[in-house]
């Protein structure tokens, strides 16, 4: 069994607290929020502690492993902080919208060498996934082009678009990161980068974009394609194409149903696709738990590293130097 | 180059006429229907002289063969009339509603040997004509179930339905063609079938079906199910599906684009399906007349034959009788 | 909370037994099996007491609801002696393979009046769901036609099949109930039936059948197909389409990702179904205990009654008439 | 009736050769090719002359228009021969390879006022036009992304290679005025390009590109993303997505038929896509010639100008130095 405290209940951090109640090798020891009622929401339907700091969660000695989904500005603390504990860390994407912070936080924690995974669900998506072992099976021959479609529902409210660290930091990095997962160890050398402001005024009046499209090309000349929007009215549309010399591989949409409907204005209608990623990602959230569950207790390492978290942020901030620029940027990472 | 006179040229008639023209290795030349109207029609678009009685255009030596559109219940006259003037016939199912005078037709053009082909469309399909070939190549291992959907998209008008001869004998006769197209040389043995007036107030005052369902079973146990409706909201439904020891072939319906939209109401929308025969079998009536004009040309036996037009109609009769009784019903081919 | 008794925890019980355990609602108190080391591994899962007999299990005070899964012919019993203790049951399909001894049983149980399910999963199944619902909202306008296609991926063993009650009782009788599902209160008034020996020489020798059609007839004239296989090599089969005057709905097959390949062979190309109904019912399975708890909880009558499970068998008896007797049977219910 | 010189028949312009022939509305007149084999193979199947020299076929005074399908380096002489002579001129994509050229032929032709169509047939593809008359008719609101996939089955030989002037101004360029006619009149402003060699070392040793990527920006800021490849193994990939406020539409690949498999390695399976140009464009080609000869009758403006070919080849070679600079570059249209 894994002790874990989680700090974090949000959105995501509730989701995270129901998968950690249901999973048969976890117990979730200690919640911790700002908010107390967010706390005590999670308290309800688990065995939890509140706890009254961050402090008192991550340090009680019976806590194996340090859950983060607090707000983006505090991981890097509380990693640390579980990393000084000793304690294994899951923690949320992005480690931090500052690079400086990060490789900061890199030099607190490494000679600590507690495992650390990144958030980085859309790799446990069991579609995705078949994708890549397909590939690393050689059923599509050489990899040669990557296509990526990842488009949200609606925008976001403008206070968390505020600190959200901009559009390519805070949804173009799952693509980033997931392009380096189908690359395997043929790493990006350069980025091109396009953004518009064509969805929300809202997001134009804090110069922010909402519609985005890039390039990317591994040292061996494969070449990918990202594109992203805050706004699809169809629901959340989450595609991947791999293409080789072999073949190619979709990761397409998914709807709740299997129902098709016929009529008078048209054929083959499905439902709209799943909403958000709450939905569309659900079973990838508890494969993910899993994942880490496993690794810890295996004492083996993350599947998803601290540095594929550093990596991504890299690939984000060149990309924002790419448009700002207007030129192939260089990706050194 | 084959000369063709066609008579009858109503919707289907001049949908003929208009293949026959484009058809490099045919003459339209002649044309007969009891409203002259329809025949100048054509002849604005051919070169087909408009004959004055069905006698003048079949019998006219540089005629090498007839093509037979008209009201069914003329059929049997004009099939003999060219048989007996040597001429080659392709004749529009079905041969006719009644048994005797098919029988009958068929003692009197018999000794006449010549090459007659009869209008069951569906046989050229491309899409069809690809399960039965990869069903003979062995791809679905031994046939077991043959399920076969055809609904049209709405009722034709009551003077046409009074003349019909029911819905088994005017719909359901094509697929009783298709199922036996498909098993080959394992005959059908037994049916049962099940009428229903669900769609059309009209349909119901002649006591005519709209709604029909049947079961063939084959000798060697195959078993077939067929479905009919005289109105489908969103087109032409024609579907078949063959299943088998090694597998499942689906023929499955066409839509006239490859568009599918995504919106607020729904996912991988398609437009509806062809509306109806003619735009659905376009290339099969293609086919048809182009593999008519080669037997012809060969001097081959006709893909589709006389004894195939009356077996069909037989299987219909079977139909009826197993509705009538409420038995599973003999079929003597 | 319910505290459950688990009477019967072979492959379907087992699969119980992890529904009950997961569910927030349930205890899992007792578990039961004539094979004492397949309650042991449930036992192993769960906090579940191992019961020395079913009396025992079931007779405890503590026990709220009594759950059976074990062989068919013990149903019955089982049934008797949990209402007699007071219990709300959930008995998996059928009630027994004899008619008599179900309407024994009913005679028994009646006066007692205590809450009665039967496991007619596929009624819970999101999908079929959703065709219903859209139906009763009148999506599709009047009903007229349904076509179930239902295959199983491979044969039981002989062993089973011997006690299976044949092959229209143990695996037709789910889609009677299904069609019954969507005719709602328009009564199925009459049956034909159609069974063939094709797939396995084990099934032909102990005289049951493995391949299947039917046609089913309900008092407003609407028209059902049936069609079953003991082996579909590309998974377990299950698809439904419900037809009327205003469109037509599919429930169609699922695929466990939503990957599809490209290559040189074919395109399009998704993994094959679900293997079998373990994993494509699971959602319906959980739905199925979900509604059961709710519905006990609350006092509120269950949603597949011991009249659903009685009249399926009618069904499944009435098909046996048809086939033996060769006649469209009729169907009172 | 147009009658009409072609000019060039290789493999395309023996293609028009035939569609010109079965067009009511079209006499083929002439023929010439550099071979005479190829001149002698068309007017086997047409009524056409060989013309000695394409001056013969041009500036014969019964000649209506003249099809220009040869050589790219011979185009602009032949179209400003033709339009010297009064005829009205279709040519084939590209008008050349090198823009000083095309504005020199436009310099010569403009004052001449013949009209003058360029081959670019995917805007006669039904569902792509479908495509753009649903976005112009509002129903996906405001564009802002288009995806273009574009990729061959496989490399052409290495003679053609070299004259092809390179991957992005033989093949690319369709994909440009694709872009251009979804934009309608929202010019392209900026443009980033991506060249690698995956596929064949010959495309490598003349240092062609065989896959490419390229982002379009518009004034109005929509983002349009086109990738290429010389070789699809599974058929001539030909899609394109629009997406915008109320949605999204895309046009997507075409097979031959509309059968699907399922079996025990895969289920949906449908055939290889359509294999190139000639049959996925097939229905386009003869869009695209009943529109040129229906504009040239009725005198009005061709549907895709000289202009429309002159910007496509712009943009081409704004890619091109997109390429080398590594820039996003200014398109001066």
């Amino acid at each position: 069994m894994l002790n874990i405290a989680l700090i974090g209940v949000g959105r995501i951090g509730k989701m995270h607290a129901r998968n950690i109640v249901d999973h048969p090798q976890c117990n979730l020891t200690y919640v911790y929020d700002i908010k107390e009622d967010f706390s005590s929401e999670v308290a309800k339907f688990s065995n939890a502690k509140i706890a009254k700091s961050p402090e008192e969660a991550i340090n009680d000695n019976v806590v194996d492993a340090v859950f983060i989904a607090s707000a983006t500005n505090t991981h890097v603390d509380y990693i640390i902080l579980a990393a000084k504990a000793g304690k294994a860390v899951f923690c949320e994407k992005p480690i931090d919208l500052d690079i400086e912070k990060v490789n900061y936080c890199y030099k607190q924690i490494k000679v600590l060498n507690v495992p650390i995974q990144i958030g980085f669900n859309r790799r446990f998506d069991y579609s995705h996934r078949k994708l890549k072992l397909s590939k690393d099976n050689g059923e599509i021959g050489n990899l040669e082009m990557i296509v990526i479609t990842s488009r949200d529902p609606a925008p976001p409210n403008i206070d968390y678009l505020k600190i959200s660290g901009g559009f390519f930091r805070d949804c173009t990095i799952h693509d980033f990161d997931l392009s380096r997962f189908f690359l395997g160890n043929d790493p990006i050398v350069a980025i091109s980068a396009y953004g518009s402001q064509l969805v929300s005024d809202e997001i134009k009046s804090i110069n922010d974009h909402d519609t985005a499209m890039f390039i990317l090309r591994s040292q061996k000349g494969v070449l990918c394609h990202i594109n992203n929007s805050r706004r699809a009215v169809y629901g959340y549309d989450q595609r991947v194409e791999i293409f080789g010399s072999k073949g190619m591989l979709i990761s397409t949409n998914q709807t709740p149903s299997s129902v098709e409907k016929y009529n008078a204005s048209g054929t083959n209608i499905k439902e709209p696709i799943y909403n958000f990623f709450i939905e569309r990602y659900d079973q990838a959230y508890k494969n993910q738990l899993n994942d880490f569950v496993n690794t810890v207790i295996d004492k083996q390492q993350p599947s998803v590293t601290f540095e594929d978290g550093r990596k991504a942020l890299i690939i984000a901030n060149a990309a924002y130097k790419a448009f700002e620029t207007g030129t192939s940027t260089k990706v050194i990472l």
